[in-house]
């Protein structure tokens, strides 16, 4: 019999119909009333930070499924005999989604239309739109191609780099070039030794006038400073899903800034949620279940 | 040799050099110090009343190509031996793409991270998202189409109604049933006898609660006495670039309610639309020149 943990009821109550033969407890990293159960596999909740998993200790748990795609971070707080998986394949569509959101917002002028209604005003002025612009897609992986599916009906021109070029991808080393043509600038890479602070003053100032970055990565794929210095200057426009630090402190210049939209992180945080990330635990049980190993195990400490 | 005359000078200076032929001039309706030039040809200033084209005399004009899709109200103020002319093809594709913009706005919690920003306030929730929610299309037109077709990729649940059924197209007699089992309704249909006011109290009572309503036609689609007092009542979300009267007056009661976004009759203009409107007016000027009918004649009066 698996022994699972899940960090809510709520998970638990949709899932244990479809786990028949598994143990289910429900344990929160977050909750520092209990001790963490020994189970098979760990459900780590979801947006909990990364540092709780120093409570989880060493062999006590044999895999760790967190709800999340990015792990940076991970490593240094798990404990040794602990194989640790992201969410691969949870959150990938819902956060090209919100790529979508953020750039048709930009480009159409919903945040100022959000703004005048506070006072009543209808002001009608032209706006770039979508259609016809150069559209620069940073990262070719699972979020980097449900962005870059969605922008498909738009007529937009959309070139994707990545680190290995191939067919239909672009190598990192003609960044410079691309960024100098692109309109819009979309960061969907994984946040590594090799991407923080990627979108820095070098990279930033290579962007043309006006042209709009949009970051729906990790935070710190972007120097903060340094964009918040071009936004200010109304150089670049920026539409921020994550930044560095997070939650941005209520006293961030960023946030009165009008050129730039900040969401609070909700990328993969919407109702179609749940179902992926059910179907993936049943699959994660199922395998141990059956002596498989687990799927996207990325750190085995 | 063709006359043509043009609202714009900036649209003069942009289209001499595709039609060598034609003798342009420039004169907008809504000049009111210059008399209408006698032309073959004469383009309608964009976004301007209708009730300006009662300045062009009878049969001082030829044609009139209009840079708007919708016409209601057009045929009151013609004058005899005209032939008016919407303008097909130039708007359906950026009213789309807005359609878009309105709908993942209103789904991903766009205006409340525009107004949180205000406060510097960082305020994570679930959102819906669009992926898998149920979406009525009422319009198969060129708009109706152009939503319909940047929608594909997101993974929601596409009806689309029309007034006449064929394939892929239920009939507006199926309107009931279909109102209330969708999650975000998009008026896309011309604004005519029949659906004036096609938004009234019984139709907006069949939408599910927090249902989201978009309008992209035209304002006097919906009942907006009735739409307001259901958005108040956070019974139905609305999201409108059109709305009845236009301006929205500034004491508007929409204006204030969070569950409504409102943008001003934005639907057609972004960069992109120069290119279409240059194009189409080129294609009239060479079938004049050649005595073929014109393109989109929708009144002869």
């Amino acid at each position: 019999m698996t022994r699972v943990a899940l960090p809510t009821a709520a998970m638990r109550d949709r899932l244990q119909s479809w786990m028949p033969r598994a143990d289910i407890s429900v344990w929160s990293a977050a909750d520092d009333a209990l001790p963490c159960p020994e189970v098979d596999l760990l459900v780590f909740p979801y947006m909990a930070p990364l540092s709780l998993l120093s409570r989880i200790p060493a062999h006590s748990v044999s895999v760790i499924q967190a709800q999340t795609l990015g792990f940076d971070g991970a490593a240094e707080y798990l404990a040794s005999g602990i194989t640790f998986c992201n969410a691969v394949g949870v959150h990938e569509s819902s956060t090209g989604e919100l790529a979508l959101a953020l750039i048709l917002a930009a480009q159409r002028g919903i945040p100022d239309a959000v703004r005048d209604a506070a006072t009543g005003t209808w002001a009608h002025r032209r706006r770039p739109g979508l259609a016809g612009q150069r559209v620069l897609v940073i990262g070719a992986g699972g979020v980097g191609k449900e962005v870059t599916r969605r922008l498909a009906p738009f007529g937009a021109k959309v070139i994707v780099v990545a680190r290995t070029p191939r067919a239909g991808v672009r190598g990192l080393d003609e960044l410079p070039v691309l960024l100098s043509g692109a309109d819009i600038v979309v960061l969907a890479v994984p946040l590594t030794a090799e991407t923080h602070h990627l979108a820095d003053d070098t990279f930033l100032d290579r962007m043309r006038d006006g042209a709009l970055l949009v970051n729906i990565s990790r935070g710190a794929v972007v120097d903060t400073d340094a964009l918040t210095e071009r936004v200010r200057a109304g150089a670049v426009r920026a539409a921020l899903d994550v930044t560095d630090p997070e939650p941005l402190p209520a006293q961030h210049p960023l946030w009165s800034l009008p050129g730039a939209i900040i969401t609070p992180h909700l990328g993969g945080d919407t109702d179609a949620m749940d179902g992926h990330i059910d179907r993936l635990i049943v699959e994660q049980v199922r395998r141990l279940d059956e002596g498989l190993p687990p799927l996207h195990a990325v750190i085995r400490a």
